[in-house]
């Protein structure tokens, strides 16, 4: 670590200097799921002094032994930084987070909220943080833990510009390969991030059928999606999915079937909201349902591919 | 033109030299819409003899400036060739034409089959042409005209060994930047173009519910697809389609909403074949049926995207 800036100095540093790079900062962590963990560690591998905190401890400890310095409450590690970054499973757990950090935050913290939430519960958080006093910023993030680890992530993120300018250089930090600015709406960001998984989950479904259909129909399933990986669908989503539903490969879940179904289900919420029919996110609702009904809830989801003719 | 081979002797000549580059042959082509005029256009500027029939014959008369020679029947151009390639809308056009080419082919005539049929059909056909001593390859394609004047087709073949060998260097003239062998059963290469259009499809419906979702959050939807095109789903089919569908861009059709609900019910059939469940598949008819039902026929296919909420 060459430096260690609060908020307000980094503001002022970069002002002066126009150079971040050699910047590290105090940060607090707090959600060491699948993805929360090469996250974090991304940040602490980038010079960061980084303090986490996680409702299951023994999941913190091997960042402790790389250096990080674990807390035993929310509000012991917000007392000691400006910034803290939360990536947690759903809103209601956001909620409860947010409760303890407004209770205990240092002031003018920023609060970089990572996980995939609905947009109203963006701004409930952004208005109470702005009330006390702090700062919050909506950065959902695309990628499976092994892009967290290969640092190639996107985050999507929309707040207060200047929060979004401060925040830029910290997610790159944080594994981002590209940081895409919604702009000041704070629904915005978890809004594509909504899209952004439907368009995920739409896909896996239109996978499975099309596998089922080729098997069944005396084609080499493989084959084929050999050919449509390198041609009409020769990205990565199509390629890595593909491939898992193929060799049915669900276990161990980068992301979950439980996860998948509550992401949808946030899609089917704001679709009601909007006054919008969004009839294959209803279909993947029904099948997702299907498949924790039937105890996999604990499938990686790309498992949904099998509901159709299960 | 550097020689004119019939297919017999180009077997002998490439088995001898191993080598096909400088070899022209004299072709048939039967079939001038969007995607087939292109298509011969590529056969005739490669430096083949091209001999040319198409229902509207006005169609075919840049080719004819370009050096094709119209025939006025099927007959008249099956008895003076010995590769016929036909590319039709529909698999009772091909029916048709078929009928007239066994009565008329040269022996040991070649029929290369692009076009979107039912696997079934490909089965009748090949056999119906084996019997009266032809050779029939199924040979679908995936790309729409702008890729076929760029020679960025795929094809998918199937059939005999011998056929598929024989016919990868045409193909590769023809506009194929790729051309996949999917094996000897001949109803192979049509599976394959059926999931494909049928993931094209499901694609089309997931943009149009995502843009709708997020328009109507507020969030600027072109700037949404901006980043999914350079990042989750950063790939032609996606790239092509969200701007489509963003701008409404849906005249002049490269290919209509009819010949995409033909395509679809083929899907349906081959799945009602093979038992099984599609139900994008289903979805993607009923919206199909619904822009039809409203006069829409003449559309882009990707004009689906606005059924759901029209």
């Amino acid at each position: 670590m060459k430096y260690i800036h609060c908020l307000t100095s980094l503001s002022i540093w970069r002002g002066i200097e126009g150079e971040a790079k050699d910047i590290t900062m105090k940060i607090g962590f707090i959600g060491l799921g699948n993805l929360g963990f090469p996250v974090a560690q991304n940040l602490l591998e980038s010079g960061h002094e980084l303090l986490i905190y996680n409702r299951t401890a023994s999941k913190a400890l091997p960042l402790v032994q790389q250096g990080a310095v674990l807390c035993n409450s929310i509000e012991e590690l917000a007392a000691q930084c400006q910034l803290v970054c939360t990536l947690v499973s759903d809103d209601a757990a956001l909620y409860s987070i947010s409760e303890s950090l407004l209770n205990s935050l240092v002031p003018d913290s920023l609060h970089i909220s990572i996980s995939t939430i609905l947009p109203q519960t963006a701004k409930e958080l952004a208005d109470a943080h702005n009330r006390n006093g702090f700062q919050y910023l909506a950065a959902p993030v695309f990628g499976r833990p092994e892009a967290a680890r290969a640092r190639k992530l996107n985050f999507v993120i929309s707040g207060e510009d200047k929060v979004c300018k401060m925040a830029d250089p910290i997610l790159k930090d944080a594994g981002g390969m590209g940081v895409w600015d919604f702009g000041e709406s704070i629904t915005a960001a978890n809004t594509v991030k909504l899209c952004g998984n439907f368009l995920i989950g739409a896909a896996l479904e239109a996978i499975g059928e099309s596998i089922d259909l080729a098997k069944h129909s005396g084609v080499d399933a493989t084959k084929m999606w050999g050919m449509f990986s390198q041609t009409i669908l020769n990205n990565p989503v199509y390629q890595l999915y593909s491939k898992i539903i193929l060799e049915q490969k669900f276990e161990p879940a980068a992301f979950s079937m439980k996860l998948g179904l509550k992401d949808i289900n946030l899609v089917l919420e704001q679709a009601e909201k909007a006054n919008q029919n969004m009839p294959i996110a209803s279909l993947l609702q029904q099948h997702m349902m299907q498949m924790v009904g039937e105890g996999k809830q604990q499938l990686d989801w790309s498992a949904v591919a099998l509901a159709a003719n299960d």
